[in-house]
């Protein structure tokens, strides 16, 4: 399924009733990049049959068959829909973005198979400019292997763990780039008599506060010198949006696993 | 003894040749504010009777008989150093600006007795920044006394405590400003499952690496906006700098225990 | 009219149909602080009639002979609807918080001479944590009077002018910690062959871009050091929650011309 | 002339008395991965003959003949000096790392020739960190194309020029990683009625106060989040350190023009 550069890309949600899937939708309606041609949902939820929106033709419905030929599916919806999605992404030759995740051993192997016969492209966290943090850092961790490496991470004073899970996927992208072990360099805590910080080390620093979005910084401290690589997010939307520019991207592309990463790279000619 | 404004400060260090007074009696002599007239130093040290610097009539002394009467004796001496310039003070009427820290009981006794007698200013850190930030961050955490505070700070890598004097003292300032105690309040570490914020935590987070000198930026976080107030040191001259300032203010004032606080507080008419 | 500690206070807002009075209603029906008696806005409102919200029992209204006795009133209603609300508490004796900007003369005389008959507080940028901030940076520019002075404001791509009110706001605060005025010292360019710094200035440097919704930053760097004091706001609301506590405070004050930086002078006890 | 992994370098300083070359000299002397053969001046410098350190065995010397083969020369030396390295070089077969700007057209046209026949490395600025930012900056440019792109910068108040060329370096790596030219798209200023910000412009905005050595951070500004990629000097040591980091990678490779970016991609694998 080739498409034409410049063509607009149908388009279908998976999880269309979820946080998600209504962010998804609504921007999905208003860009014009895009022909929104399902909102496909869980067979008990309440909106099944309702407009989108309001005065609009398209119906929330859980019913696949129905479904008019989309190039790409975004899925939200969970473990169960994701299984559901998958088969009708290979039985259709549409490309698959997925950012459900817990997903059991069973749905990861059906997952690894598919991308041999499919255009597969999974993610954690759709944000653009966390995607980019962390190629950065992967390359300056690389470059300035001697500085000393500091993660800060700042959210909101409802969140229930530390550090966050974005900041431990920035510290892999920096051991990653030293060819270490996050395991064996991470510090999670510095108080009292520590002594001197020990060469390699990769420490993290958290702030609880208000209604902070999410806000990561990587700190590389040399001598007389340091660089700091931060992401401030603002808008919980931004996941939604980076999953749209996947979509986007991924749109006809040939079988293959895929991720942010490589839409990057693409982007950036590097 | 009053002093004229805009009249010579005469000014004498007290452990001249340590890591301070170095610097102190170097910006001295260039400072015209300032009429160096003494720089004194234990009597087993090596410069003792050298210039205190080339082609300089002064000398290092360790007689204290043979000082021609300052208007104020700056103190980073040590404890064995601050007796014997404490007693000088009550003697001759100078006032005392004193940086040595870790006195015993006795001397303790003795300096809060002679505060009664002579003007007499101490403080740990002599960073104007500090002191001013200190002061700034007691008036936002009572005026802003629902939002949350955090304080972080960052250190080179050979710094063996967590977190820093400096953080302590700002929490402190921040406690007095809510009317509460800092040690029920502090919590020094978030890793794992921690659970939401606990509302009047005044959480720390630490960075160490690299050769910094020392930042601290306390943070207000409310709901949809912050406050960072923050102080960057680059440069430890900024210690020295700060008594000097001190002693400048401090010649002439009539007996009484002083803090850089109350020299901020005439500086900003408040 | 005096109120008791801890009593409910009853609120009119008047503009209650506009941006801000649609977030100002939103709030006040949540918050038990408050019993919210009227929603007034103008006479030719589509929405005149209809309940504020879905199944409230509360309708907007233009006809202020219908309002019961409110403690206070925000108004955020223009010129015109100011000119209405002030009358009416000139009448009732209820304490008056004003958003309208952009008043004439006439309203402008009007607003200073009630001041002598009841409360009333205005306010160009109702964030507390600007007024803080504000606050703040008066008194740490008379305390570093030697240190350079900078602000930097960061602002959405679609603002029109430069620098922000804000920026230039917290440039008269901290002109008039120093005693100078701000025209005469304020900088808003560098650009080219500039020659050093002038001591005394206050320079202005300017951000624009994506959807930041307002960020300042004021700069007091010496030698070796610096204080930076930020404030960042993420979400428009702040500005109705400001003027929600600065209604709090001011139902029950004797008359009197107030602004944010009393209340906050109060609350950090001086 | 190949190098064996590991081995003591042999460096020679050309400008050894200037600014550069004494803390080049003093950081080559205790850095064991070197062995400094050579430490040259110009003829009439007052420390011709002196040893480069009380003790040290090695003097400055202005006779290139007695320069025993060293690996690479490290020249800060103006332009004429560089003229006499380039031929010891070109004779001998050494490297040449080149700090010295503002070289006239023959003597450019002499580099560019050079680089046919030996191992060449130049650059603006010697800071590791700098490098990585722009080489960071580049790819974030291409990656968030959409995204607003906006460079701070911060310097002491005796920088006579804004912005700084720094400033200009990073805008260039931006505009290459968008494929424009910087010329047509730079904004320096923003003042007044401005209206709102051009799709596509690169912003520009300048702090300047104390004694800040240097800092420069690019925004990239999306709807909902941004990425800041900043770089903070604290002493001017590092531009020495980053030209031996330099020579260190130099020495041994074969004829050709390097840069420090080709140094960045080696080491950080891409």
């Amino acid at each position: 399924m080739e498409r034409i550069m410049g063509e607009v890309v149908r388009v279908a949600v998976n999880g269309a009733t979820g946080r998600m899937g209504r962010v998804l939708v609504d921007l999905l309606r208003r860009d014009r990049r895009f022909d929104l041609v399902a909102a496909i949902t869980a067979a008990d939820a309440q909106e099944m049959g309702a407009p989108v929106a309001p005065g609009s033709q398209l119906r929330f419905t859980h019913d696949w068959a129905s479904v008019s030929t989309p190039d790409v599916v975004i899925d939200f919806s969970g473990p169960e829909g994701l299984q559901a999605a998958l088969q009708y992404c290979l039985d259709s030759g549409a490309a698959l973005v997925v950012g459900t995740t817990g997903v059991g051993d069973a749905l990861e192997a059906g997952l690894a198979k598919a991308a041999g016969r499919l255009a597969l492209l999974r993610s954690a966290n759709f944000s653009l400019g966390v995607a980019v943090l962390s190629r950065l850092l992967r390359q300056a961790a690389a470059a300035l292997a001697e500085w000393d490496l500091e993660i800060l991470e700042a959210h909101h004073n409802r969140k229930e763990d530390a550090p966050s899970g974005t900041a431990l996927l920035l510290g892999e992208a920096a051991a990653a780039g030293r060819g270490v072990a996050l395991g064996e360099r991470a510090v999670f805590s510095r108080e009292g008599r520590t002594g001197p910080r020990e060469p390699g080390e990769i420490g993290f620093a958290v702030i609880r506060g208000g209604d902070i979005v999410g806000e990561h910084t990587a700190m590389l401290i040399g001598q007389g010198e340091r660089l700091e690589l931060a992401h401030r997010a603002t808008d919980r939307g931004i996941f939604a949006r980076g999953a749209i520019e996947a979509a986007h991207w991924l749109a006809g592309k040939p079988p293959g696993s895929y991720d942010l990463d490589a839409m990057l790279a693409e982007r950036s000619g590097g």
